[in-house]
């Protein structure tokens, strides 16, 4: 049984063009006009809306213990929220800590996932230490399918790595031909101002953000730079916040190192004074590298408009409010994350597209070619091409909207981008030729989802 | 009468996929898998090619009365080498001097073209004096079609316009949605310092660099870049060389200045030693912005793979060894070019593709969809599409060959990248549903190409 | 007759210590401990008190025909304020406008001063057209002892030059051995920008620093800089302004270039604000570069602290309520100036040194020393030595004040630092060994100024 | 019993003037003409000559056991040489390993040099880890007058901090008022790739560098400033040889972090090539960070000569050849050393001052004034003036010779600049006001330096 969308504007990264698309199964096997489809094809007129590549985001936590609880979301409730955004690939961050054995880890992490999921996801792979186990282990996990590792600079004894254990992390995933995302936050200065400012009673959530200032995570940025320079690895740094961070990326990218940026939405619309409001209300804005001063927006903006932020994901990661409040003494102990996996794409349509500051093909780009190129998804994700995935969001420009936790269908009390406004809505999504979302509501089948298994790329 | 182009492995700036490819008279109508077509339909098999959207040459000299003499193609023998090489659309500056009328310029550039070339083109009208005439030619000649300008802040009293001409360029050029590009060079250093070698006796080619060194490049990048931000224009810096200049691009793009840069072939494979051989054979390689040092060829391949680099283009301007004499007696009277539009593409995906220098994707950006998006031919130009024009090169990347004088059809008796070998060339390349070139022999028709007439861009 | 300063703690550039000073006539002769004066000698008791050389302003107007109007100071005036405030020798702009012959400027200039100095002066000369008579008579005033030239890249058609008589005066400093000082501003653009808001009905003083916007003059100094690498002179950027100005010129040093900086001190302690506070209170902040955005005062102290910006002046030129008021129908007529040559000491040793954000003898080197290297004075000027001149400043770090146009000896009638607090002033100052402010009234001789000649320094 | 230096002329960092000195005891009492002195006043005629204050050595080694073996130096040697050099100070590193007791070391230090100087030392003392007793020792340790710390980012468990420990030890040293000195490079990298290379069979010399490349040097840099930035604490970058590391250090000046530089003599004359000779000819030339490519040469004096490095030390650590040759069968196991501490002074006036790179104050300033107001011991040392300590290098600046091993008075079988012409060389040297070197002639007396207690500076 096949699928026909019809009329619609096709946009990708590099495209623009009205046509028919036509998927037999789960593939796009024909882009044409005037295509015609036989009987128990299903077809949807697209006239007067885009349709574009399903959305990817790169950077999601689904199942997560941390900071004494766990994030909110399951992959059915974290799927759904996807798919009603239009993103129809996640690639989940498996992160077993520092204590846990690598390997169960990540059998844990696939088990939470393996039929539960609405959409297509991937994992990174988290290296949290490298000792004799660990090589053995990473290289059974990369013939799995997995080919992208994630280390933590920040978050010592419980996720992250010293310089010793990220040069081991970047020396075995360039020999395995397997991008390095990484969390650049210098681990030592985080702890150590923390401490400080807790012991000067500065214990408040507006706190948090000096406890990790710009500086510290440009340094984690230069230095991560300097070992990718020194081992010929691949590295993206995920979820960049700041000039001083951007400046030190950029450095690097400018003398020839393989270096990709990330930011995430929040980074994007959201400032430090939003964690400044006191109370629960500023615990809900806690997310780490903390929101920053918003000089940094239009810096983000115009680095994602020129295509030196490579992509754009969420950092995902659900918290509620009687989760946040287990900081109310400290603001060390607030879970960190700000939800966003359903509203990532129509805010960047929104306040980038559509508001004027993005190339619609940049927007597609960033928010789901270039992932699917960096992370072995492409050309099977990513892009709307014959024998491509047919992921598809029939997208509505016309319509307007209101983001509120009243609607939304992440698994959480609250919502970041509570009253933001919003220039357009996925009005169809497709999984592998199956339509998910129809005039806006749900209609997808738990347990569709796949796990998307990659090769290395050897970059 | 159709065109079907089956079994090649389709690539575009953002795709990568198996499919056939239908066009139906100019234009692709359709694109999957095992398409058929109706009888008289041309089949071309492409099984074991590549299938690239048709190359655009952004920045190219066909007719040209310049030092004393004229640039020695003809539209005719200009557009055969370019669709030998894989170049589907040029644009040709349209260079009127300070002392011609515009308007005048800009039809008697048209008529050299008209009914003479064998594939599209279209032209960048100089901006070479901005007197009370100017403003109203210019917007005629915009209402023809022609959507894009061209300075010169060097080559004073010829082509060059001063700042106070610049700013009326850009503020007009803003008011209409036009992009500008630009010659970077201070006129002034440049004149001074070559008439300060000339006094000291320092006349052979070996000489031309210093006249014209990194720094009046960055010069003249940083000056066009604040003019840009100043008037909100949208500009475009033609034939980057060197670091200096990249800096400055770099650091305009990073405050969110609208400036995109192109380099030319040259400048990623040749350096200034080829100037300083002595005689006519350092002549031959005279071009402004000079070849520079050879640290700068990292750099730039560096900057194309990451983007930072828009575009690659030629700046095209044959003259042969006896034109190139006349400046035997003095490196200014040399006349400027190194021809290059029949390599272009052959040179970029040799040096950059298959010596591992450069993504594929990236490769159809910069020297096809990149140019078609900042010119106003896309999606007719640059990517292969349903509803795009059906320019398309069937490329075989198993062909091995060398460059040569010998088998060249640019209309010169020598040619810069003699003796360079290639790691492939096109096989196929159809001008709007028509071949043009087959089997690597040309066969097209003269007059096929047309002008292409284009629309405001409003950045 | 004799001076002897007796028990002050001397402070330079690179001393500190506690002496006596010993002036036999106009020069120190003798520096030691417990010393013994011939009966005659005039004795100072400076126990509690600073010994600082006498500060030079490297950048004033005193005679100045501007904007339809005169600015208000004599050599008497300006030269009694500029004592009362630690400033033993000022450098006047000397600056015949476009239409005015050069040399016939300088004989008027110098006959303004003549005789009515009550403190050391030179000249900066202006080069406002480079024709043929300008070469021979530049040569025949450096001969004279002026070694050093101003030019305006702003104020086209009336001080301004364009690239090409840049050039020639670079060219001829190099020759010569003279340093360049210049006014970095893009002329055309604060031209075209100037006429674009008062057309949009945007005449206030609020608009004068948009219509010179940063990056105006951030292209002014790299250009003066790039002018500079390709003549070999030595530069001296006058009252710079902001970051980006600052940028530009911190990477030509970086290159090597011979550029040196100059700030002025309204840039470190008044913002645009002060522009913006409508009518005639507004327009008593005028000046060019205008004052900026205040985030450039950390910018500007931690690169004073540096040494990047070398020297701190004033641009000191008065107008009054009256005089500004010239512009209240359009900013672009409101003459330019904050006077400051009595205040300049008193505030940088206020808010650099006492506030604690700038060394003692970097204030020194800032407000005295680098200045006297640069122009040629040291080491007659700028330092305390035997042989300097007996130019002493006795200072009083325990006096508290506020700055008032009501105790101002500057012939104006606002001050634009009313209000500031000051913690110290001179308590004593002498010129060439006599005694002009004593216990912080004046008690100089008219006429007792002479015009320094200077030697080129050949750097 | 006095000294009195007639008719030199006297060169600070700030001044230029013929006068007399007379010194009374150890210290400098009077300047001034023609002065005179009572009998038995030692009467020196500089008639002709520079005289300058005392050098300083900021960076020396003598007592240090390293690598397996002791550099060569007693406090006797290594005196004599500086001295005869025109160092009149030293800085030692008193460097107890992290195996050792810090309290101790510093004892042990401290005897080394008791009683066996000919000239004034201090010490920086080393912090190579910070335990529970280790705050307590350094109180202890600055108390006694030793106010500056050093740190190792590199030799990780030898001298090597962790981002802990130096989080500590500028906390510490933020609170004491202490400056804090750092070897600035990557430990991690350093380590790994040694040990690529030696694994590889890359055993030799000419892969020191390699094994610590620029990027490694910039990142410690970058991560040394960033805790200064988050610390208030002053820093001070020893050693700094190459173009990124600098930019990392200008970067963070530029943002206002207190952070100074100091290269030395080696890295502004050699180069790597030294260390590619093969044997141990190349093993002389193996010192950390190495030797680099000799592109950083321009780039190195063009900073000092703008003042962006503050000072010029050597990192004085001499081993023999017998010693050189432990690294035979391993580049890793070479003693790192070149010595410099007699030559210094000869060769920065040389190919400084006299080849017309340096300006003979900043010449001053970077060979003793800075070093001397950096490290407490200002204005005792590093100045001509009533007060100071009367350390004085009377130098002749029409001396012609060449510096080799046979002249030396360094303890070692080599010189690292043999065959090196100097244009000058000091005349006579006096250390607290008596005579150690007199027409080039040893004549010191042991044991007559002193550890110079310094107070804390609270920048």
């Amino acid at each position: 049984m096949g699928l026909l969308i019809k009329n619609g504007e096709i946009i990708t990264a590099d495209s623009r063009y009205k046509a028919d698309i036509y998927a037999e199964g789960e593939t796009i096997t024909r882009i044409g006009q005037n295509l015609e489809a036989p009987p128990g094809t299903e077809v949807i007129d697209a006239t007067g809306k885009y349709v574009f590549p399903g959305f990817i985001d790169p950077h999601v936590h689904i199942y997560l213990p941390f900071m004494a609880t766990f994030a909110k979301d399951t992959h059915e409730t974290g799927s759904k929220a996807a798919l009603m955004g239009g993103t129809t690939t996640y690639i989940e961050m498996c992160c077993p800590s520092r204590n846990d054995d690598t390997l169960e880890g990540y059998q844990l992490w696939k088990s939470k996932a393996e039929g539960n999921s609405y959409c297509d996801y991937t994992f990174h792979m988290a290296v949290s230490k490298f000792d004799e186990k660990t090589e053995g282990q990473l290289r059974e996990i990369v013939a799995d399918g997995i080919s992208s590792f994630k280390i933590f600079l920040s978050y010592k004894n419980f996720f992250g790595v010293d310089d010793g254990e990220m040069y081991q992390t970047l020396r075995l995933a360039k020999e395995l031909g397997v991008i390095v995302t990484a969390h650049c936050e210098n681990a030592e200065l985080v702890g150590q101002l923390q401490q400080k400012l807790l012991s000067e009673g500065k214990t408040g959530p507006e706190w948090h953000e000096p406890s990790r200032p710009e500086s510290v995570e440009a340094e984690g940025t230069a230095r991560f730079a300097t070992f990718l320079e020194n081992t010929g690895a691949t590295g993206y740094v995920v979820h960049l916040s700041c000039k001083p961070a951007l400046d030190a990326a950029m450095a690097a990218k400018s003398r020839g190192v393989p270096i990709y940026i990330e930011s995430v939405i929040p980074h994007f619309l959201l400032d430090k004074t939003y964690a400044e409001r006191g109370g629960v209300e500023a615990m809900k804005y806690i997310m780490s590298p903390p929101l920053r001063d918003k000089r940094n927006h239009k810096v983000l903006w115009d680095a994602l408009a020129q295509g030196f932020i490579d992509t754009v994901g969420t950092d995902h990661c659900p918290f509620d409010t009687e989760q946040k409040l287990l900081g109310k003494d400290a603001f060390t102990a607030i879970p960190n994350g700000i939800p966003a996996i359903e509203d990532r794409v129509n805010l960047l349509y929104t306040y980038g597209v559509s508001r004027g500051h993005l190339d619609i093909h940049r927007f597609v780009d960033a928010a789901s070619t270039k992932a699917a190129k960096l992370f072995g998804l492409f050309p099977r994700k990513g892009t709307i091409a014959v024998g491509s995935d047919a992921d598809l969001v029939v997208y509505d420009p016309q319509y307007r909207g209101t983001i509120s936790v009243k609607t939304q269908h992440v698994n959480n009390d609250y919502n970041g981008f509570e009253g933001f406004e919003i220039d357009g809505r996925p009005s169809v999504v497709t999984v592998r030729g199956k339509v998910a979302v129809r005039d806006g509501q749900f209609v997808g089948e738990k347990g569709r989802g796949k796990l998307l298994r990659r090769e290395p790329m050897y970059f």
